[in-house]
């Protein structure tokens, strides 16, 4: 039914617009970004549907058949400052080859499949700006405030492209039977398990706090053990409780990371007076999360009571909520690798965030995964099997048409 | 027989040189730092002394008296990039005052006393560069390497001031008794015990270690705990294992200090592929100082063969060696301390690096700390009591004027 070498033709196609060796360099609302864009806009015109660019940059392709109701499929196609070939853009382009084969097939042309690109899932002005924009999450005051990293206004990127003259498109949920975002899986668990393709069951939900440790600045060779208020020996004393107490209360899938650290002065031979981290944890249970967040402040305190030296936890972000995928969607995806891939699919939470987590508190929402090869993903290494490609889009194709059958027939 | 107005003064004035609140900002070969190296030369042709600025910015007063050995007097007078007022100019200042004071009076000035602000104790271009100069340690290769911060060549700055043109002055180990050297203690000791003198034993040795841990960056959501290869974790584990071993073979007076961490790439949602930080630690036992190096050696050993992050470790410097202090020097200054403050002086080891630690290799050494107010130094706010700067002063010249005469008589 999908035409394998055209799915790979398209993937490839989109790959040139800012391609950089085996990656791709295509930031939300840069020029490439629009011409890929407007490429996307005329694929979608192809396979029937009434596509455009709205005033986020979301491109969006409505079918106009009607006679029941529209699924939904999608991903972004921006890019990580040095990013990987793949990563939303074949969800978007799965979704392009879904509905071009359903309207070039005469037994499937009047079922109703709708695609969409969201804007910069990637965060350049303002993650997931584009399904939050659709799902009516997205103010103005929001877009007001957004720079990226080098103090270039989102307004400024919108208006270059006349943006600023379009109206935003929103969701109408009566439309939908619902969602499905079809994404490389960027982690190591399909091919470490010779799976093919993964059916996610929830999408984890992230937190992301700030710590700093507020010591006594000293001279290093004067300043004796006892009475040194070291903040940098506080934050990694600090560091082993968390991960003692993490350990004891974490689920399957929970994960934790401190990526950035900052001492103050930094100088070799001066105590640090200060110390920062920061802490991400993501678990795709929403309670235990808050668990897991209570814990953190709750050794804050403990800490504080112990030492001289003084830690603050405070919240730098906590807007992806942990989401369930819905059941029928699972249900169907489940059937269809069972089909393609008899044994070779598995259930599996995402460790990664996804507009799919926007769209599933309005809609019925799904994801499907391929493999990512050594599980590399936001890097120009980042790449997939071809069988994998194909075999993925196969997989949406039948879960999509038993969605639709459904539907229909219900 | 000193001048405690007099000596006040003289500290004042060369603090005038760069003042900054109650700081001094007097980096070593700036135009103020010559401008009060030009001052000090005038001060000490006033004691009597043929004083001139050698090749790399020392000054050195010569006392002109023969019919015994003579003492050598002096610190620095060169600051940290914020520093204090006292810091090394006290040490300068009191071996003119002692010089002046001999001078004076018709019963001491036959006696032979040199006095010595040596260059870049604080390692603008290159630490303890004039007493390394004056005690034949320094190379010209040395010289031609050595740039400030700014990029500005240690060559280029001699030259700017004419000193490339002067001859470097270089030590007559035959000329002296010995040499001594007065300086804030820099440390909260004196302070915490009300004493009021510190007679240095031994000033600690130091080394700095380089420590990177080297794991595999990845996706921070997609990237379960157990296949993490996290570089940050490794580290933070590294330093509690660490200091438990380094907690079982200190000695009274070891310190150790990690006051630089890096993380590569520094993301919030990476886990690091690559974790580095610093190592300092000081004893005044040169051969604690090689088991601690040691011990941190076979730490990392051991932790690469527990762990899939691999640990490297290598030296940065260890140029400072642990130095003891002249008993018949600690001695004179232990009488006349114990004159002039009956009780309330103690022996210590000097936690910081002076000097002193240059010149002990090649003559008797000794040091004399005076108390630092809430032990604070390198830093604006670094202040000592008036009366215990002017006590300070007394006791050096009772001790140098014991060693003197004995010397005479031996």
């Amino acid at each position: 039914m999908i035409n394998p070498n055209r799915l790979l033709h398209n993937l490839h196609q989109l790959r040139a617009f800012g391609q950089s060796g085996k990656g791709v360099v295509r930031r939300c609302l840069s020029p490439v970004d629009m011409e890929a864009r407007q490429w996307l806009v005329t694929r979608m015109e192809y396979a029937g549907l009434a596509a455009s660019i709205d005033g986020v940059a979301n491109v969006i392709g409505y079918s106009g058949n009607s006679g029941g109701k529209a699924l939904l499929l999608g991903s972004h196609s921006d890019t990580q400052p040095t990013g990987g070939w793949l990563d939303g853009a074949l969800g978007v382009i799965y979704g392009i080859e879904v509905a071009q084969a359903l309207h070039d097939d005469p037994a499937t042309r009047h079922l109703a499949i709708d695609v969409a690109s969201w804007a910069d899932e990637e965060s350049h002005y303002l993650g997931m700006m584009g399904s939050r924009s659709f799902c009516g999450e997205l103010t103005e005051a929001e877009i007001d405030a957004a720079h990226n990293n080098d103090g270039h206004s989102l307004r400024a990127a919108l208006a270059e492209y006349g943006l600023d003259q379009i109206p935003r498109l929103h969701l109408d949920p009566e439309r939908y039977i619902g969602y499905i975002e079809a994404h490389i899986e960027q982690g190591p668990w399909l091919e470490l398990e010779q799976r093919r393709i993964g059916i996610v069951t929830s999408i984890v939900g992230m937190m992301d706090l700030s710590l700093s440790f507020h010591g006594q600045q000293n001279h290093a060779g004067t300043t004796p053990m006892h009475l040194r208020q070291d903040a940098a020996m506080a934050l990694f004393e600090f560091v082993q409780q968390l991960n003692r107490a993490f350990t004891e209360i974490r689920g399957e899938n929970s994960v934790w990371t401190i990526s950035q650290v900052s001492l103050t002065p930094n100088a070799r031979s001066i105590v640090p007076g200060l110390a920062e981290c920061n802490l991400q944890f993501r678990d795709p249970d929403q309670a235990r999360l808050k668990d897991m967040r209570q814990c953190a402040f709750a050794l804050v305190d403990d800490f504080n009571r112990q030492h001289e030296v003084q830690a603050r936890i405070s919240v730098h972000d906590e807007s992806a909520q942990a989401v369930e995928m819905d059941a029928t969607i699972q249900s169907a995806l489940a059937s269809a690798a069972q089909r393609c891939v008899p044994g070779g699919w598995r259930h599996m939470p995402s460790g990664a965030a996804h507009d799919a987590q926007v769209l599933a508190v309005h809609l019925p929402a799904g994801m499907l995964f391929i493999p990512s090869i050594d599980g590399i993903s936001h890097d120009f290494a980042e790449d997939s099997r071809e069988d994998d490609i194909v075999l993925g889009c196969q997989v949406l194709a039948e879960a999509v048409l038993q969605l639709l059958d459904a539907d229909r027939q219900g």
